[in-house]
């Protein structure tokens, strides 16, 4: 029984598996005649102690398609906790009557400090935090390669971008080495990587070498404001255009190295930065089942928190 | 088989008296005692790119007794879509299974964009936009008139105030055309006046000569940043109170030059600009009607859109 | 028949103690298995013209317990209302169908006007208003002592901080005479004092002198700019610190002072001025349990309003 989701190594190999199950079977489902009972009578309370309209629309979906309550606490925008502390925010909606809390926060240790103050009848859901985790991110990526008609055993995935700072990265990678993917590498600029090779990953510099003969190219989101000359070791990409000359991904160079490559990205896209029109909008892109399969993962995570193993 | 509403001239003359029988079937039913079916399942995203409590209160109450869950996505006030486009958060959107679109923007290029990208089972329903369209302010001002009696082919009315840059003004001459009214006078200062009268309106620069004998009276709203000596020609009108004093509709010269006529404003009011308290609130009102029938109206126009021609 | 509650003397002292009633069954049902149908259909509008994220939940978790759609106005926040008055925006609301107003603002006439122009099928409940009124607050203090077992004729309470500006201490001495509390000490620095006692009441400058032998001690919030030199007369209070030295409550103090009291605190609290963590997470503490019937006393509250006495 796992009562909170905050990362993807919280679950266990066997429980990813038949949760991506899970999903799977909401993905499928036909929104306009589901029963909308699973959650029904519960209330879950949104914390977007950082902003994203995406995210909070994608759980706000899956929760009501569920059948539940949602209150949002635009707590970003606002004054209105009044200095409140996020763990007397957690406890004093907990005391409401609040049974699910999604969460995300710029410190994975509040969201850790939030979680352990909730009684056993309630569940906490990471919506993103800190630099590591994004779970449900990594459910929606691992479902939308499964219904790709992927095989974990046999994919090869490249990951470009600033996987320094990205939690997408941090936590695709760990649902793919649990999945056992056959091959992961990543690659970016030398300011855009990481201290270290996670394990079972390669580490490159150059676009070609990243993703030459890739099954799947992940393009990450890149902040602009970290493309400067002090972020980035090289001031020759100091620009998001100088960063596109080099780093971005476009159709001709996805069909000349990895010809048979398909494109995910969390978005919101920068457009013209990380990733170009063509290949985005194009055939080979996943970018819209990955925001359609969102609101059947988060439908499995919260189904799965609140009701236990029993129901997978 | 209409998918978008994006103005009035969207509408075959037909189908805009099926509208607004539609609505007033939804004025006369009780709220309390409605069946919340023809919705239900569907999501509504409303996205307000321009602020405008009134009109998102009207249409949430609308969808949600239609039994549709509503997405508010207040964008006007946040960066929380992270500088993405229109059209694609319209589109994102769309992937998570919204199927109905309320949106309300500055420039009605951009709601045409983003109609043209939705898939087939997605429909889009302009809220105002730029200063021509505002479809369910026309249907809501049709409705009031024709639940208070008045009959189209015989209908005098006068619309008075900022005919300019007033998209309410545009589309209730849309409508009135359509349905045939018999007169329809325009009137407002010399800045206020469109450069051409459009077919079948008569401009005036004098409110006596506007409104004298009309059966309806509709006032604008003035926009205080527009009265002002370089948008008026007249400097002598550089002032609300000035405004007032030439232009104001008030009790004593509606009784006088036209002594039996109703009053339409879109709201909300600049009391003691376009209108003083004694006429918005007297027995010559409609303006609370307006409001009433508004959320009737909306409800027909989101029924009929997702369930076509056949629900008519 | 009651149309609005504005004030705890708006109820005649039996229907207090039947409001208490109806709102001790609400505490003891389970929200999972509810009904849900004493207000569906009914739309509530939240206007918040002073942020409350907390009053606003507690409010939202209650209404849609009872079946009912709530529409949330964050008004703070905004221009969206175009420089509306509260007057006008309530009316218009009410013309859409909205059934049941929850508001807060500051001034207290502001409500009052708010609910003078609305039909008798529409119910006003202030979530606060002025210096004075918070009607739903004294219900849910007044459930907590009941619900941990309190005979009111026998009560020993103690008020302590700023009694001049708290309309959660003036809401709670009214239901507290009303109910016949034994007892009523109110304390705090000289500056935090109301001019005169309330009938019933003691006033006192002294913590030890205040909570001496109380039952209950209820410590109110202390908002932070007000503990300066020139509103409190003492100089040597006029930081947090030196507050918290003089005035704060902590667990020495009550158990040499009050060893048998319980603790309420209105929330969100300011830790480490008006009161210490241990006090406020230990075993006398009954602030989650505010927290808690909050949400029961406020569907007492808009189930009784709306259905009248008949409910009771």
């Amino acid at each position: 029984m796992t009562q909170h989701l905050l990362a993807i190594d919280d679950l266990e190999p066997g429980q990813l598996r038949t949760l991506l199950d899970l999903a799977r079977s909401h993905a499928d489902a036909d929104p306009q005649t589901e029963s909308r009972t699973q959650l029904s009578g519960v209330t879950v309370a949104q914390l977007f102690y950082e902003p994203s309209t995406r995210t909070r629309c994608s759980f706000e979906i899956a929760a009501r398609r569920l059948g539940a309550d949602v209150l949002n606490l635009d707590i970003n925008h606002t004054s209105t906790v009044k200095g409140e502390t996020v763990v007397d925010t957690v406890r004093t909606l907990a005391a409401m009557g609040v049974r699910l809390f999604v969460i995300r926060h710029g410190d994975a240790r509040v969201v850790q400090a939030a979680a352990d103050v909730l009684p056993p009848n309630c569940h906490l859901l990471n919506a993103g935090a800190g630099t590591r985790q994004h779970p449900t991110q990594a459910l929606l990526d691992m479902l939308t390669l499964m219904r790709a008609g992927f095989d974990f055993a046999r994919l090869d995935i490249s990951i470009v971008g600033d996987l320094r700072h990205s939690r997408v990265a941090a936590s695709a990678v760990e649902a793919l080495r649990m999945l056992g993917a056959a091959s992961i590498r990543m690659g970016g600029p030398e300011g855009f990587l990481p201290d270290n090779a996670p394990a079972g990953v390669s580490l490159h510099q150059d676009l070609k070498e990243t993703i030459q003969g890739a099954a799947v190219i992940m393009a990450l989101r890149i902040q602009r404001e970290r493309i400067a000359a002090d972020v980035l070791t090289d001031p020759q990409l100091a620009h998001p255009t100088a960063y596109h000359e080099q780093w971005g991904l476009n159709e001709a160079r996805v069909a000349q190295w990895a010809p048979s490559a398909r494109v995910l990205h969390p978005g919101p896209m920068n457009r013209g930065v990380e990733i170009d029109d063509e290949l985005a909008d194009g055939p080979r892109s996943l970018i819209l089942d990955q925001v359609q399969n969102g609101v059947a993962a988060r439908m499995a995570a919260l189904t799965w928190l609140f009701h236990g193993d029993s129901i997978l």
